[in-house]
C-alpha cells in the first residue's frame, strides 16, 4: 500500500519545501487559465444557438453582442485586479463579500464557488469525453468509464503537487492556444487576401424581424459563460511565487488578453463565414474546416481542443483546495480541510472534489450539459457579491485615486448582476435548483460553525473554572474465564494502585456462576469478584448497569472509574472472525454512553 | 431499533425458560419433514424423465424402481433410528462418522451436510417461488425478490424460535399430506371402480428395447432425489421435549411412513395413469388433474404443493444451527454459532444460513435447478459415512442383537454408496463441483481449529509459566494544546501515582515547536514535555518511534508503558465528521503494532 502511493504520489516533502512548490508566471497562467480559456470552445456557438431561434440573418448581432462580452471581460479582469492587490492572501469573492457584505453573502459566495468548481471538473470532462467519443464511436458505450478515468488522473495528478500538474499541463494549454491563434490568423489571412466571398454573411445593421430586447440579453447571458473560469487566479494567489499578488496580477492581465483576443477571433470568423451551428459540428471545427478543409492541422485543432475540455477541470483542482482551506479556518467546513498532504497539497480537498465529481458524472451517466447554464450561475452570482463588496469597499475607505476604481467595480456589478437575473429569467427550469441548495448550504456552514465554536469554549481553559479532582481511582475487570490475559490485565491494575479493583464475572447460567466464584476464590482470593447472573444472556446490559451503579458510589468521593478491557489481538487478520470480540463492542458501548474511561490490554496472539 | 427487534422477533427470554422451547412430535414432525415430503412433489418425476428416454413404454419399470426406492427408505429409516438410540444428543451424520471412522470422516459428513442445507433452503424456496410464478407469469420478472422476501420470512420466523415457527408451518404441511392422502385415495378409488381404462399404461413385464442397468440404475438414483431430508431428525434431536430421544424416533418412524405412503401412491398413479412428464404441467398436477378436472380440489393441490416447497426450506433451518453447534464445540467452526439469541434459537447460524441461500439465489438469478444433483449427492454422502459408522460401531462393540441392526447398516450402507457413485457417473458436469469445494471446507475446519488450539493454548494459566511482573508505570500522554481535555487526561494520569508522566506534542514547525515549549512550562512545569518535530506531518510514526524507545527503556526494568488518548465523543453522530478523529486511528495502529496499553478518555462534548 506505502509503496503504491510512493508510486502515484511520490515521495513525502517536508513542510519547509512549500517554497518549491510554488507556481512561476509561465505555469500558473496554464493551470488557472484552462477553464477560462476552454470556453472559447463553447463560448461564441451559444450565442448562436440563441440567435438562429429567430434566423440566420441575426446572425450579425453575435458581434454587437460579443463586444458585450468583452466589455464585462474587461470590466471582470480589472475588477479582479483589484481584487487580488486588496485581498493579496486570496480567498476571491468568499474573502471580499465576507468583509465587506457581511457573513452570509461571504458564504453565499463561497458555497456557490465551491460547488461551482465541481460542476467545472464534472462538466468539462464530460465535454472533453463527449469529443473523443464523437471522434471513435466505438468508445461511445464506455462514455461514464472514460470520464471517471480522466477525473482519477487529474486527482492524481493534483496529489502530486501543484507544481508537477502545471510542469505536464502547460503543454496541452500552450498548445491549445497556439492552434487558436494559427486558425484565426489563418482565417483572417483569407479573408483579407480576399479568399473567401463576402457574401456568406448578412451584413452588420440588416433589419431583423422579431429580434427584442430579451432575446438580445439571452444570447448576451449565454455569451458570457465564456467569462466562467475568470475568477480562479483570485483565489490561488497562494500558489504563485513571490512578490504573489503582483504576479497574480500579471497572469490575470495575460489571461484576460489571450481570452479576449481568442475570444473575439472565433466570434469574428463565425460571423464572416456565416457558421451555423449544428449537432454534427461544432462552430470551431466548422471554422477550422472552412480555413484549412480536413487536412492534419483540422485533427490538431480538434484534438487540442478536446484536450484543453478536459484541462479544464484541472482549475477546479487549484481553485477548490484553497478556497475550501479559507472557509475550513472560518470552520464552516471541517477542519481537515485545512491539513496539507504528503506532497505539500490539500489533499483532503482534491480528494473530496474529485469524489464528488464522480458522483455528479455517474449520476448523470457522463451527460453533464443541461448542468453548463446551473454551473454559469453559479458563477455570475459570486461575481456580482465580490464587485459589489469591492464597491462598498471604496464608499467606505476613499483611498487615493477609489473613484476610477468605483467605476470599473460598478460597472462590473452592474453587468454580472444582469447576466445572473438573465439566467433565471431564461432558463429557469435548468437553474432553480440552486435556490434550493445555497441555502441549505449555506445553513449547513452556519450549523458547522456553531458546533465548533461550541467545542472550542468546552474546550477552554478558563482559571476561573477548575477541574473536577480526581480523589482516587476504582478499577473494574470484566472476566470471561481465569487465563492468561485476565492475569495479566488483573497484575497491570494492580500495579496502578488503585483505590479498589472489582473483577467482573457474567454468567448466563447459575450453575457457571457458583463454579466460577469458588475456581476464583481459590486463584485469587484477594481480589473482589462480582458475579452478575444474566438470564437473557446479554453482557453488555448488566455490565452497564453495574458500572452506573459503581460510577455514582465513586464520585461522591471524587473516585475516577476505569474499566480495563482486554482485548485479542489475533496474528492475522482472517483470525478476527473466530473471536466474538466482544470487548470490541463493550469497548464501544461503554465510551458512547456512558462516562468512564476505558483501558485496552491487548493479548497479542503468537499464534 | 429495538423496538423494531422486539416487533420482529418477540421479547426476549430466559435460559431457563428453553424448556417451553422444545417441540412436540406432531409439530416436530411438521417443521423437520417438510423437506422429505415435499420430494414426493418431484421424485416420481425424477425417475420417469429418465425412463423416457428410452420410451414411454419403459415406463413401467417406475414400479420396480419405486420399490427398490422404498427399500433404501426403510433401510435408511430403520438405520436412523439406530443413531437416533445411539447418539441421543444429535449431531447426526458428523458425529456418527466422528466416532467411528475417525475425524476426517466426521468433517466431509459435517461438511457437506452444512453445505446442504444451505442448498436446501436456496432450491426449495427457488422450486417455490417458480410454482407461483407459474401460477402468476405477472410475477416472472421478480422472482428473486419474492424468492429473497420468502428466505427473510422464514429467516424471521426461525429467530422467533422453534415453537412459534413450528406452530405457524404446521398448518400447510398437515394440509399437503391431506391433500396428497385425498389425491392418492381418489385416484385408486377411479380405478377400483373402473372409472380408468386400463389401457392408458403397459403391463408390467412388457420386454423394452434399449434399457439398461446403466440406465436403470440411473433412474434410481434419481428417485432416491426424493429422500434427501430423512436424515434432519437425527440432527435435531436436543429440539425434542423429553424422552428426547424416543419421540425423535417415533417422529421419524411416522416420517418414513408418510414419505413411502406418499410416494408409492404417486408413483403408482403416474404409472396407471400413464402419465408422461412434460414441461407444462408436473407429474402431480396430470395426476390432479387426471382424477379430479381442474377444479376447486385440483388448485388446492397446486397451492399446497407450492407451499411446502417453500417450508422444505424450514428443515434446513432446524438442523443447520444444531449441527453448527456441534462443530463449534468441535472447535471446526468459529465459537458464535454456540451462542443462543434471544430467543434460545441459535440465531448466528439461522442467520448466516440465510445469507449465504440469499446469496445462492442472487448468484444463479432464481434458477437453482441444476443444483438439485449436488444437493442430493452432499446428501448421500454423509448417509454413506454414517452408515458404514454404524457397521464400525456394532462389529467394535458387539452389544445384544447386533447382527440384525449390522444387517440394516450394511444395506443402508451399501445402496447409499451405490446411489452416490451412480451420481457421479451420470451427472458429473453437475456435481464435480463438491470434489473441490469440500476439501477446502475440511481444509478449512482443520485451520480453525487449530488457530482454536493455539489460542488456548496460549491462554492457559500454567503454574510453571510466571506472568511478566510489572514493577512500575510510564505513562505517555499525546497532546495537541492546552485544553480541558488535556488537563483532564493529565490528572487522570497523575492520579494513577506513575512513576513518569511524559506529555507529548508533535508540531509541524519550528516555531510553533519553540512556542509551545514555553506555553507548556509556564502552564505546567511539573509535567516533562516532549515534543517531536514532524517535517512530514505525520502524527503516527514519530509517536510511533517515540513510543519504541520508551518501551525498550521501561522494559529493562519491568515498567509497563502506558498511551493515554484523550477522545471527543460528539453529542451528535454527524459532528464525527468534523472532527479529524486522529485519536481513533492513532489508537488502532498502536493497538495493532505495537505492545502497550491504550487508556482512552473520553471527553463527552454538551453541545
Amino acid at each position: 500500500m506505502a509503496a503504491l502511493k510512493r508510486f502515484l504520489i511520490g515521495r513525502p516533502l517536508k513542510s519547509t519545501e512549500l517554497g518549491e512548490q510554488k507556481l512561476t508566471k509561465k505555469k500558473a497562467l496554464a493551470i488557472l487559465s484552462s477553464d477560462a480559456l476552454s470556453s472559447v470552445a463553447y463560448g461564441p456557438e451559444q450565442i448562436l444557438l440563441v440567435l438562429i431561434t429567430v434566423s440566420t440573418a441575426a446572425f450579425w448581432y453575435s458581434i454587437p453582442i460579443g463586444i458585450g462580452v468583452l466589455i464585462l471581460l474587461l470590466a471582470l479582469i480589472l475588477s479582479y485586479r483589484q481584487i487580488i492587490f486588496a485581498y493579496p492572501h486570496g480567498g476571491g469573492a468568499y474573502v471580499v463579500s465576507k468583509q465587506n457584505l457581511g457573513v452570509y453573502a461571504g458564504l453565499i459566495a463561497g458555497g456557490s464557488l465551491l460547488v461551482d468548481y465541481i460542476l467545472t471538473v464534472a462538466v468539462s470532462v464530460s465535454a472533453g469525453t463527449d469529443a473523443i467519443t464523437s471522434a471513435f464511436p466505438a468508445l461511445h458505450e464506455h462514455t461514464v468509464g472514460i470520464a471517471i478515468t480522466f477525473v482519477l488522473l487529474i486527482t492524481l495528478l493534483n496529489l502530486r503537487g501543484v507544481t508537477e500538474s502545471a510542469s505536464i499541463l502547460a503543454y496541452p494549454v500552450y498548445l491549445f492556444v497556439a492552434a487558436m491563434l494559427i486558425l484565426i490568423g489563418a482565417g483572417l489571412f483569407s479573408i483579407v487576401t480576399g479568399k473567401v466571398t463576402p457574401d456568406l454573411h448578412t451584413p452588420i445593421g440588416t433589419p431583423v424581424a422579431g429580434i427584442g430586447l430579451f432575446l438580445l440579453l439571452r444570447a448576451f447571458a449565454s455569451g458570457s459563460s465564456a467569462l466562467t473560469g475568470v475568477e480562479a487566479i483570485s483565489n490561488a494567489i497562494p500558489n504563485f511565487k513571490d512578490p504573489a499578488p503582483s504576479n497574480a496580477a500579471k497572469t490575470l492581465m495575460a489571461m484576460g488578453g489571450l481570452l479576449a483576443l481568442l475570444f473575439s477571433g472565433i466570434v469574428y470568423l463565425a460571423y464572416y463565414f456565416g457558421i451555423t451551428p449544428n449537432a454534427e459540428a461544432t462552430v470551431v471545427s466548422q471554422i477550422a474546416e472552412h480555413t484549412f478543409g480536413r487536412h492534419l492541422i483540422y485533427y490538431i485543432i480538434q484534438g487540442t481542443t478536446a484536450l484543453i475540455l478536459i484541462l479544464a477541470a484541472n482549475t477546479g483542482y487549484s481553485a477548490f483546495p484553497l478556497l475550501a482551506v479559507n472557509l475550513a479556518k472560518d470552520k464552516f467546513i471541517p477542519r481537515m480541510f485545512t491539513m496539507r498532504g504528503d506532497r505539500l497539497g490539500y489533499s483532503n480537498g482534491i480528494i473530496i472534489l474529485g469524489l464528488l465529481s464522480i458522483v455528479l458524472i455517474i449520476a448523470f451517466q457522463g451527460q453533464t450539459e443541461h448542468l453548463i447554464p446551473l454551473y454559469a450561475v453559479g458563477v455570475f452570482i459570486p461575481f456580482t457579491l465580490s464587485q459589489t463588496g469591492m464597491m462598498v469597499k471604496w464608499i467606505r475607505e476613499k483611498p487615493a485615486g477609489w473613484v476610477p476604481k468605483l467605476i470599473i467595480n460598478t460597472t462590473g456589478a452592474v453587468i454580472s448582476f444582469t447576466v445572473s437575473i438573465m439566467f433565471f429569467l431564461t432558463k429557469f427550469a435548468q437553474v432553480w435548483t440552486i435556490l434550493i441548495f445555497l441555502p441549505l448550504i449555506v445553513y449547513l456552514f452556519h450549523r458547522i460553525k456553531k458546533h465548533y465554536e461550541a467545542v472550542s469554549e468546552q474546550l477552554r481553559l478558563s482559571t476561573c473554572e477548575q477541574a473536577v479532582p480526581i480523589e482516587g481511582n476504582v478499577i473494574i475487570l470484566p472476566v470471561s474465564g481465569i487465563t492468561h490475559v485476565v492475569e495479566q490485565s488483573l497484575n497491570y491494575a494492580q500495579s496502578l494502585s488503585a483505590n479498589q479493583i472489582i473483577a467482573v464475572y457474567i454468567p448466563f447460567e447459575r450453575d457457571d456462576e457458583v463454579r466460577f466464584e469458588e475456581k476464583w476464590n481459590k486463584w485469587r482470593p484477594d481480589v473482589r469478584l462480582v458475579t452478575l447472573h444474566s438470564p437473557y444472556r446479554s453482557i453488555i446490559h448488566p455490565l452497564s448497569k453495574f458500572i452506573h451503579t459503581v460510577q455514582r458510589k465513586a464520585s461522591e468521593s471524587n473516585y475516577q472509574v476505569t474499566v480495563i478491557i482486554p482485548q485479542f489481538i489475533p496474528k492475522k487478520s482472517w483470525h478476527n472472525l473466530l473471536h466474538n470480540q466482544s470487548s470490541i463492542m463493550i469497548r464501544a458501548y461503554l465510551l458512547f454512553r456512558k462516562d468512564v474511561i476505558i483501558t485496552t490490554v491487548p493479548y497479542h496472539l503468537k499464534k
